[in-house]
């Protein structure tokens, strides 16, 4: 099934844009006292307590990455956890020349059998064409803006390019955008150009992201909001699950807004 | 040690400023019978074989994550066998906001402990100041100008803006830049911004980079030139890191016009 049908399903399924990002930081996660393994249980308890309210989750590869081979396999198994139904995100960023692009592709959607990934466009068309052409059933989301301040240094000169260019090379199902929830005006003008392709929303919860302006500015389009820290990391005791799960209900319904 | 001290040190005493791409591909490495551990003596034997005529070697991700997480224990592995008075660059182009972005470098930093890394600038300067704050005696190259012909759609755009405002930040020693060898005129106009700072070219070799027209555009600032598969697939026989050498050392005396 194409990656784009799955994740409209389940949206319609459980009622919810919603996307739990899943971003371990040993940090915060005292009650597995250090133990980079008990990330995968972190990850996989969260999972089972909100896998019928949200459409997907969202696995940022730095926060694994940087925990070494051990975060690596932890990754893997997060995405074998993740329910067959629900739609998963490999947000790694990843942009290099053709060929290594083939590699990058591979990892991702080969390897660890993604549904989606995020892909940084800074190396152009034939850099993107790989993840397309090479795999018709997958979505990818290109950075358009993002939601930290940098945003405003180098992304500002490009992003419309990138969501015109990109307009024209058609793909209509495979390609979405991802756009920093704390600049609601930018999806505004974004929604311009793309007005049914999918959003990707992060930078709501800690980072801000104000969600009826959001809606505002998106104008009906299709959108996956991410949240992650402000879900996961609810509750510090043994109860974080039920609390992530809490958590996430309050956000299903400011996100209803969405759905309507 | 500064990388940027280690480097300057490596291309005297090897009289060399080329850096071999360790990029693995199964398909091209007959005799290792499709093993992906055949990968990490692969490396091992091109680097003993080059170890005195080469300033570093710049190990490109992507050709490593797509065998999984094999791939990524040879990673590490590989970067274990080089000599400690060479360069290891760790080209994964990351990019992402700042909270994400300390891990990414904790990845490669801490991890891996490459000597430097190539760094995605989209994110702007927020996204890239960890890197530098957080592990001062490392070298980063942000991405300028890249090799392939997609540089063109987005990457013109900004290269320049991505050159003059992180030369503002100063960070003098811990700045590098990628700028593709396929085009020198950008080489040329790079220069007149930053003649000290390192530049790392790639796209000499199979992408065709002409060595003589990217020194004259270069104006004896430093460089790393690197070459990757044009070197280490001279030869597919049981030879080939002897003849990976003979390669290099051809190389060399081509790149001789960079250390006058």
């Amino acid at each position: 099934m194409r990656t784009a049908n799955k994740l409209f399903e389940a949206q319609k399924r459980n009622s919810s844009v919603l996307c739990i990002g899943l971003d371990p930081d040993l940090d915060r996660l005292p009650k597995f006292n250090q133990d980079p393994y008990g990330i995968l249980k972190f990850n996989q308890e969260i999972i089972e307590a909100t896998k019928d309210i949200v459409c997907g989750y969202k696995l940022n590869f730095a926060f694994y990455e940087q925990y070494g081979i051990i975060g690596y396999e932890i990754l893997k198994k997060t995405f074998e956890s993740i329910p067959n139904n629900l739609v998963s995100i490999a947000d790694a960023k990843r942009g290099d020349i053709p060929n290594t692009s083939i590699a990058y592709a591979k990892s991702i959607f080969d390897y660890f059998k993604a549904d989606s990934a995020t892909v940084n466009p800074l190396f152009g068309k034939d850099s993107i064409l790989p993840w397309l052409n090479n795999y018709p059933k997958k979505l990818i989301f290109l950075l358009a803006i993002t939601s930290n301040k940098g945003s405003e240094d180098f992304q500002n000169a490009i992003y419309r390019k990138v969501v015109k260019k990109s307009l024209q090379w058609k793909y209509q199902y495979q390609i979405g955008y991802v756009v920093g929830g704390t600049q609601p005006k930018y999806i505004e003008e974004i929604r311009k150009f793309v007005p049914w392709r999918y959003l990707l929303i992060p930078g709501v919860g800690t980072q801000g992201g104000n969600i009826n302006a959001i809606a505002d500015a998106n104008k009906h389009g299709p959108v996956i909001i991410n949240v992650s820290r402000d879900i996961i990391y609810t509750s510090e005791d043994d109860n974080f699950a039920d609390k992530a799960r809490e958590k996430a209900i309050e956000y299903n319904k400011k996100l209803s807004i969405f759905c309507t």
